[in-house]
């Protein structure tokens, strides 16, 4: 085992956003240089959303390489799909025996499809739920704990899901410890507001605000978007409150310290509107953006390669699943 | 993929008895000429319960030398520890994605452990349910149409297990027909009373009426099991109905036509009392089992024999659930 090794998955469920570039890959390939790095395309979880085959397929590939284009090095981080990992899948179903349903019934995922039963007024609070959400809880433990994963970064709103799999982990390890021991994951807490970008509206950028700009928007369409964030109506001479700037808040995620400190200098003292600022913050943006998605684009044209990375990556952590899988199959009785 | 293939699972939890014997085994073995024959050890149905690993794997190969000793020819029949098929597992979990939680909500095993709990005034009605016993239909589901079997032996009591898996079936045909398609399994109910052994108090032999004799019993704890079969007042020279009688009735399972025939002349006819009634049952049972048994032992005692035949079956097992997850891989988009 690997003193630390921190896992993260990647739900592919559509394209990514500015909000998950800031908040979740950029944190992410920082981290590669701290730990042993394992990151997953979760396609398992998402066939409780995606039910047509070509979406799917072409949301793996995406998310492997958005990831790919964004920076990660399959050479130092192990990129791999989680349907490639069927470990797993076994460790779920070695799971579930341990685990209490009363705890899936607590499971935010779960409440919240309920809530919005009651809320539609249907009398079935588990019309629409599927047996994969019910059971997300377990899988992402089993995702987690095939890897022995010492570090799991989790949003503020997260931390059920680790407390989960601490939970799920614990019940394993009481039982059987004398044959095999998890390591209890710690969950990496990003308490800074350094990763958490506003949407167009102000309010936490996310795709079920509707308040979002896709990552890998070609060019024009990412100037549209900006030019688009609502602004109030202050004349241009007047001094601006940056802080209260939805555009200057991007801005601070994509420019540098100095191009920061000049805007808000200028913002201040009056005589830059908001049209001005949105152009600061399109150019700031393109910077980072431009080599990258022209990096993505030329991936999503060799749809093979990423196949061959994401198979290659999925062997190596294979190799680990497999080896924890042995020793938890020698606790349980199984071999 | 086969014409016919019939599945059958064994869940390893204690040791077998007579009922099964004549209710489960006898009737799969007699298939293997009929059909492409499928056993599995449901190593992993059984974690639910059996949560000592010395335990269950002591079961696990009780339970495939039991079925050896009987006859099983593992050249005919593929016999195979679920475990050892990881496939299954994988394809749990996408069927979860496509399983209604409200199906689970009305299985019978679930719903009787909720049933146990507001006998014994227990207000969370969950209480010491596992997700194991909660997702049971869908492992039950995966099991089958893994090995993309056509014919199930399913007892009367039984049928819902088969109706949860066609449904389960047409989820999956219903949203990813056109990439491929699972054969919906026939249920083998077994509707003659052939196939139902009585207990020593009357009612069907079940573990859980605590009324059954175990299958190996030696010698010596045989003929005490049969002695101890309650019956009635009597007097010998008495005529009696043998219809109404336990041992007369298991008599008919393990005796020949004409031996039946002429102990039910003597009863009939008065003069045979029922401890000669059961010499003629014990005669009867140990013929038929001594050697199954001494094959059970001798069997026993070399572990690694066992473990070697499960293997092989398993890799047999596995090469066809492959195929099948290959075919549903592709249709899902994830390959």
């Amino acid at each position: 085992m690997a003193a630390n090794t921190y896992l993260t998955g990647i739900k592919p469920t559509g394209d990514f956003h500015l909000g998950n570039y800031i908040g979740a890959i950029k944190p992410a390939l920082a981290a590669s240089g701290e730990y042993d790095t394992y990151y997953f395309i979760a396609d398992y979880h998402a066939l409780n959303t995606v039910k047509d085959a070509d979406e799917l397929r072409h949301s793996i590939r995406s998310g492997a390489a958005t990831w790919l284009a964004c920076g990660l090095d399959p050479e130092r981080t192990v990129l791999y799909q989680q349907s490639r990992v069927p470990e797993t899948f076994e460790l779920t179903t070695i799971l579930s025996a341990l685990t209490p349903k009363g705890l899936m019934n607590r499971a935010h995922a779960y409440k919240a499809a309920r809530d919005r039963n009651t809320e539609a007024g249907i009398t079935d609070l588990d019309a629409g739920v599927n047996m994969g959400l019910f059971n997300y809880p377990i899988l992402m433990a089993a995702d987690i704990l095939v890897m022995e994963s010492t570090h799991v970064p989790v949003g503020r709103d997260q931390s059920q899901h680790l407390e989960y799999t601490a939970d799920i982990a614990g019940y394993f390890n009481h039982r059987y410890g004398t044959g095999y021991t998890f390591p209890v994951p710690k969950g990496v807490i990003d308490d800074s507001d350094a990763s958490i970008l506003p949407g167009v509206d102000g309010r936490k950028m996310s795709k079920s605000y509707d308040n979002h700009i896709p990552l890998f928007l070609p060019q024009n369409k990412l100037k549209k978007a900006i030019r688009r964030i609502p602004t109030d109506s202050t004349p241009v001479e007047d001094p601006k409150n940056p802080d209260a700037s939805v555009p200057f808040q991007l801005l601070t995620h994509f420019a540098d310290a100095d191009k920061v400190a000049e805007v808000r200098g200028r913002l201040e003292a009056g005589g830059m509107g908001w049209g001005e600022l949105k152009n600061e913050l399109f150019e700031a943006v393109e910077a980072e953006l431009a080599p990258k998605r022209e990096r993505y684009e030329e991936l999503m044209a060799e749809p093979e390669r990423i196949d061959e990375i994401l198979k290659a990556g999925s062997e190596r952590a294979r190799e680990r699943a497999c080896r924890v899988l042995a020793r938890v199959r020698a606790a349980i009785g199984a071999a």
